[in-house]
């Protein structure tokens, strides 16, 4: 089975939002062994859709569509689907009481803007919508099927998890095809191509690698194609264990796992605790580290110590080191690891002092140098990196080089 | 002159990487005045290429292509583009320069697949990539004008700042489109659009206004077309004039600023600092505010309370209170937030606590139950929230909730 994706919305094209819906549909669809050949994003413009629409019908077997739902005005893409399949409106009662609770709910009061999202084609059938308003609706057409979901990401993946998925699995004749992501940070991308350059080469015909460099690592996605799933696993399998001698400490995760969980995991099973000192990178670290569920067994917490103040008289840095040394040194950041790791009573901690930019930057310290620390009951190492001119960036890959810092003194340690 | 962009690599389809360049490039085109009229996302495969270019070429005017250009056997785009149209291949003098310096500046040995990548396509114009090893290569056909650029953000966006947008702007009459977008926090988008709506009809017919809902609020467009820029300006302003007393204080921006923006230059005007103490959010909050460039200027610093420990040791919250009515509750948010404020000597401070989920939750305080406040030097208010049962959204919606929270406190005591 062949799926395009439709995301609809003027918002998508001058760049006001970022369309994630195609990409955790994707993800999703090949979790189904369903294959996404072409994601299409257009405005909120009847001709668009209609081309769009064409262009899809005629070369997918399966379309799905999201955005242009919305209650207001400039939402387009139910008054077009109509007009495309030339068909009039019924009022959908499940939706119109539902919208009625869910409005009543929230203490919100109705207003026929909110009613009107009851009215949808006369040929669709409703999938109910649990998590809002807009109803979501499927169409079908030249034995093919269309479906028009919200453009909201949590009611479009409810939607699909609940029905979407399993009406496109039902439909279609599946692929076998297999993927397995081994994670890498750590070694840049042309170093690595050389590195497992001959175990490329001699990879099985239906076997596919790809390289997906990020700030934080390249990821190494090797897809098989064939007839039998299980098979494909086990040949995918074979050719991992010729890798892992190659690469080494390089690999942290073969199950697309971020390192995050890979060190929660770590230390969960050694019954072992963290906490974080943050300078430059200014709580990113420690988001990074609860964004996994269950954080709270070894997290004990941290200090933002963006001011030097802070670090004096927090984390006990020592006054002359800030003098002599500056905040941003190899004596200032092993003492900010030091002294959390004593302050919260923890295993492991981490720390990080660097220049963020845009400004704060010399000659000797240009934007982008970061000290960072790790220190362990064994005692404290710490090395200092330049992660360039970006803010953002420097933040992402200074949280991504601590946290691996940390995961190689754990695998040490351990 | 009517745009298309064409982004290229099965990673995009089966969602490992979210395509965060073609919503980059939609509002540079529209800061040009250049009208994007469709993003086509496509997997490594010949087929879909000319399938996509054969499109693109039918409609646009130029197509700008991004991805696939990488030194390594997945990547094919530049091969493709050759034999789409049917020409050899050329060396690249300068690329091969840039090559070989760039890699010995990084200590990384050059290898025959980072030589490969100064060989381009004969007819093509090469523009030059400083900040990576993939070339950026220009193709005119038919009268159009094709840029293929490399996938990582960082080089594709320096060269459009650099060299692309500027060859587009020459090559295009540039319409005259103006837009200004009002940010809103805190009223549902049917609710706001129910205050606006005698407003909304009364637009002139040249101006369209879009909804833009996100976990942090609901951001208003106001577009504009016409033949003078300068007056289309005007006119919106009428219209913002009118808008303003309907809405008060739920706008927070006019200009497209961030909440963190907003309140890092109210915090800045007056000379005041920041601190924060977060339980759930986990440091998204600390992060958020320091995502803003010269926020050292304000914020001091927090404390990343996630262990009841911390909460007592470092934020003098009473014992009591975590035993009767438990870490997520009005008095422990209250005297985590006056703790932090004491113990950073800060003027304004921030804290939460939360259930982010999915497990921590109960009949009373079910999961996404947040309590959040804000200490001024003229006491504390607090609030508690439902953000839900998913861990990301709330602490997303949380740290949005509390910088609002902070915002109105400060337009109340400055």
């Amino acid at each position: 089975m062949n799926v395009e994706v439709i995301t609809v919305g003027d918002e998508l094209l001058i760049g006001q939002v970022v369309d994630t819906n195609s990409a955790w549909i994707g993800s999703k669809l090949n979790e189904y062994g369903i294959h996404l050949s072409k994601i299409t994003s257009i405005g909120d413009s009847k001709e668009q859709i209609f081309k769009a629409l064409d262009d899809a019908f005629s070369t997918a077997d399966a379309i799905l569509m999201t955005g242009g739902l919305g209650p207001t005005k400039d939402d387009i893409t139910k008054k077009t689907l109509a007009e495309y399949f030339g068909c009039g409106f019924k009022t959908d009662q499940q939706t119109l009481d539902r919208v009625k609770e869910l409005l009543s709910k929230r203490g919100i009061a109705a207003t026929d803007i909110n009613y009107k999202q009851a009215d949808v084609p006369d040929i669709c059938e409703v999938v109910q919508n649990y998590n809002g308003t807009a109803p979501c609706m499927v169409f079908r057409h030249n034995g093919k099927v269309l479906a028009s979901m919200p453009g909201v990401p949590f009611e479009m993946k409810a939607l699909m998890e609940e029905s979407i998925l399993n009406l496109l699995a039902k439909e279609g004749n599946t692929l076998s095809i297999e993927h397995k992501t081994i994670m890498t940070i750590g070694v840049p991308e042309s170093m690595l191509a050389k590195q497992i350059e001959e175990w490329e080469s001699n990879l099985p015909t239906n076997m596919k690698l790809a390289y997906l460099p990020s700030l934080t690592g390249v990821r190494l996605r090797i897809s098989a194609t064939g007839s039998n799933g299980a098979q494909l696993s086990a040949s995918i399998e074979e050719e991992v264990k010729k890798l892992r001698p190659i690469l080494q400490e390089a690999i942290f995760s073969e199950n697309d796992e971020t390192l995050q969980e890979v060190i929660g995991r770590m230390l969960k099973s050694s019954n072992k605790s963290l906490s974080t000192a943050e300078s430059c990178t200014g709580g990113t670290l420690a988001s990074t580290i609860v964004s996994t569920p269950g954080a709270s067994r070894y997290f004990k917490g941290g200090v933002v110590a963006y001011d030097d103040e802070v670090k004096k008289s927090l984390l006990k840095v020592n006054p002359c080191y800030l003098f002599t040394d500056g905040a941003v040194s190899q004596k200032v950041v092993e003492q900010m690891a030091e002294g959390v790791r004593e302050l919260l009573k923890t295993d492991f901690s981490i720390a990080t002092s660097g220049i963020a930019g845009p400004d704060g930057g010399s000659d000797l310290k240009p934007v982008g140098t970061t000290w960072i620390a790790v220190s362990t009951p064994n005692g404290t190492v710490s090395a200092v990196y330049n992660f360039g001119n970006s803010r953002e960036r420097t933040m992402v890959r200074a949280t991504a080089t601590a946290l691996n810092m940390l995961r190689i003194q754990i695998l040490k340690d351990l």
